[in-house]
């Protein structure tokens, strides 16, 4: 039996191109002379879906398509996820189904039981009475199942023979997005499953960003000893073929295993690159600094866009620093980027004046910074709207967990590339951009880092030491670690006091932040749900 | 047996303030000769919670309350909710718990099995596996319920008799906030509840805002017959009494029955004072254009805070008529609240120069619009930089729905005060606050809606006419229509589509708006998760 695994980048609510797209993955599969393809969870309607899944036009949609995809298989078969309402069952939330579709029709349909790890959860979705099921292809058992379900499937690998079906194949399809924590671990769960259960895997991921959430890919084949058989790359479509005619899969040897950093700024360019494309946007703007953030951003920016799409623009005050002008100008001609020079002054001394009688007597303060701040993000606004340029945020998580940051200044942006990337991995992402020489000015690496909104500031005379700080912000993110608990392990406590009160003061801010790349397992906006207004912390 | 109903109002995650009012509650019950106190569910914690749920110190600090509670409760009871996590179960999630305080300890403890309807849900909540239960007091049954447990509680009228514990009482413990669609609906139901069951009722609701959500209170007794014993009045603490002696209670005739808009202004009006009281701050700050939404945010503030709380900034333009600055003075005369000028010209000048060069040649568009939008908001958080007030955002739903505003301009502010007010009902607001003589100024009831960024500009040149386009929305969100039921039940098609392409486009925009308050079954931010990017609708 020769299958295809079809890992592709769908569109969140693109029913008609998402299926025009699996059909043509149908068709190639069957000029390669697959028997099965496989594509992934939820690839007719893309994820995640939120309140879309609570209309009953779209669900039906989604089930016309899985009509018109059964009717392009014809000597072939495929395996396809999409939700699905079963009205035979007076369900009103849909089902997240799996379908094997062959010679035209629904041949096996198989639901998933763990809903909680969909986008949504038990909110949107129904969840299967029956645990993991076994279906029948050309007399083979297959145990398919949807994402965490695979976890689940002991109780059918064990009750199957009994059932005279004993399954020869484990298929799993799943819509997980990345997160530098965990994206090796789960391979390794895979293989060990493989060992457990003696059964060869097929998981098939989808690939893609949507909005916050970037879907890797990294759809593998492993043999019963968990032996890696088949890996396709990270962050793009691809399809493969892998044969199943001596009832395992052969070892193929490793796939080159990127660092940490490297999967992230993998992530991080495809996740701007498809927040254009799907939104149908060519360009963007951001404001260049000469700091690192920036920078990093920028670099990104021009990768994922081309650096003629993007646009630098460098807004100096009378705080601004002839280096950092300079850092600015390096890289703008080291990445060949479109850049404009726009000096503040004029517009920060018009607020200054206006604002001299409220003010009077008044000294500086806060107050004058987030003013400057602010002129800058109705400048980039205005070229946004004028030009049709998207706004780049630059914020990193370390500024955004401690709300260092001007909302409606820094803060703006319609997608926030760094708001999941510490401090710390800003600069390892520079120092990766710069692996084959320099992009990134080695200046904007090397000196302490700066807002320049007042002569002499450095961010430490406000923050922590950025290693400490992120070194506790990932206990208490990643890690889920009470303040208390912190201490007991050695932190200072004065210090996780302080920083606990910044993270809670700072919510208000985050609450308007843009949408924010996730990268980790807990990403501000995606996977920290704290209250607005409330006493604890 | 004399029951006390304490319809209290309590902080998110002040644990200790929440005990030392449950305690004081406690106190007041007993020297008014009550034999039990009935506190709210979460009464301990505060709700909603979000991830706060998952620090374990948190939910053993809720554990400490309680003994600290049951400790005060000697010659009285008291029934109260809190989370908490059943380690003897090896449960990881905490339940949502009824406690039965008495004799300085748990007496019994009901968990909530319909965990949907809390906060977050099941990500958060461990569902009981038992339904609700009679718990027995003074040689009483009393089917003790939690929020939407109610609904399930005939399985358990049913069975308790063959338990020998048949209930003489159910007692519901609820934190359901405000939404002007169900508020009645929910008494009619429980109502129904009391004959069906053929027992006497005592729901106890939470009261007072938490962001958000506002929890209206209207906690009450109802008798045998569904008949209106007791209504606590809603919006405000407060403390009755009632007395079950005669195993049913009397009716007592109905409260006033406030109207829809009465109801909408009395939770805006709490919405913002406790937003204020909890969040530690005593000013707010507002740009009064002269138009209906600004003045009827300003009304409301100076109501929630006093009007010496409140700073109308008048902001006028080029654009701005004649009109609106006298319809906006004559608002102040009326509040006397405080209130400042500052026309914008220097600084829109002065953006209008410095972008002279990158912009030359291209005419006035919606670019400049929004420059004149993110002037007034700059200068607007200044003053709240500097002197520490709270920027109120004005926009209504309608204008959120279909994007009418400015990001970082008019839909700037720390909490959004109209932000589930459709601008129809923003009219029967203005018409509620003049209804004892004119507060708002009727010129700005009766003129044609205007944002004033060009000449001569009317809402009605970009948008469809509020009464349609509200009717519209209101399908769509409160009643989850889809567009082409809408078609079908005769709405125009081209406005339709115009108005649903409209609500997608605004996503992005919506994405960073302010917390809105809510007061409608489905508010922006509360309930409507459409995807940012997505190709549906």
């Amino acid at each position: 039996m020769k299958i295809a695994v079809a890992q592709l980048n769908y569109e969140v609510g693109n029913i008609q191109q998402n299926t025009a797209k699996i059909i043509e993955g149908i068709s190639k599969a069957k000029a390669e002379g697959a028997d099965l393809v496989v594509f992934s969870e939820m690839a007719v309607s893309g994820c995640p879906l939120g309140d879309l899944l609570l209309l009953n036009q779209f669900v039906e949609d989604c089930r016309q398509a899985i009509k018109e995809i059964a009717a392009a298989c014809e000597d072939i078969a495929c395996i396809v996820g999409a939700p699905f309402v079963d009205k035979s069952a007076g369900g009103k939330r849909p089902f997240n189904s799996a379908f094997l579709l062959k010679d035209g029709v629904v041949a096996s349909r198989v639901d998933k039981k763990n809903v909680s790890d969909c986008f949504g959860g038990s909110e949107y979705f129904e969840s299967a009475t029956v645990g993991p099921q076994v279906i029948e292809f050309r007399e083979q058992g297959i145990l398919l199942t949807i994402g965490e379900d695979l976890y689940d499937a002991d109780l059918a690998v064990a009750e199957a023979p009994s059932l005279g079906s004993s399954p020869a194949l484990m298929i799993n399809i799943a819509a997980r997005s990345f997160d530098h924590n965990t994206m090796q671990t789960r391979v390794e769960e895979m293989k060990g499953w493989c060992i457990t259960s003696g059964l060869p895997l097929i998981f098939v991921n989808q690939v893609g960003a949507q909005t916050e959430y970037i879907f890797p890919g990294g759809s593998l084949a492993l043999g019963k000893k968990g032996d890696n058989a088949m890996q396709l790359d990270r962050f793009i479509e691809d399809m493969a073929f892998i044969d199943l005619s001596g009832g395992d899969f052969s070892e193929t040897g490793t796939n080159h295993q990127p660092s940490k950093i490297e999967l992230i700024h993998d992530a991080l360019v495809l996740g701007i690159k498809d927040y254009f494309n799907k939104s149908g946007f060519k360009k963007a703007i951001l404001g260049l600094s000469g700091g690192i953030d920036s920078a990093v951003v920028c670099a990104l920016a021009a990768k994922a866009l081309g650096a003629g799409n993007v646009m630098a623009v460098l807004m100096p005050s009378q705080y601004s620093t002839d280096h950092s002008v300079n850092d600015a100008m390096g890289l703008v001609r080291n990445l060949g980027c479109l850049h404009e020079t726009i000096a503040i002054k004029e517009v920060a001394d018009a607020y200054e004046h206006m604002l001299s009688g409220v003010f009077k007597g008044l000294p500086f303060d806060v107050t004058e910074e987030n003013v400057q701040a602010r002129c800058r993000a109705t400048l980039l606004m205005a070229m946004s709207n004028k030009f049709g340029y998207i706004l780049l945020n630059t914020s990193n998580k370390s500024e955004c967990a401690v709300g260092y940051g001007t909302l409606y200044g820094d803060m703006a942006g319609a997608l926030a590339v760094l708001g999941d990337v510490y401090k710390t991995e800003v600069y390892e992402l520079a120092r990766f951009t710069n692996r084959d020489g320099e992009i990134i000015p080695v200046n904007s690496i090397v000196k302490p880092p700066s807002a320049e909104l007042r002569p002499g500031q450095k961010d430490s005379d406000s923050l922590p030491e950025y290693d400490i700080l992120d070194k506790v912000l990932f206990e208490v993110m990643e890690n889920f670690r009470d303040p208390s608990e912190l201490k007991s392990q050695g932190f200072d406590e004065e210090l996780v006091d302080k920083i606990m009160a910044m993270l809670r003061r700072a919510e208000f801010k985050r609450y308007q932040s843009p949408p924010i790349l996730k990268v980790s397992s807990r990403a501000f906006g995606t996977g920290w749900h704290m209250p607005v207004v409330s006493k604890y912390l």
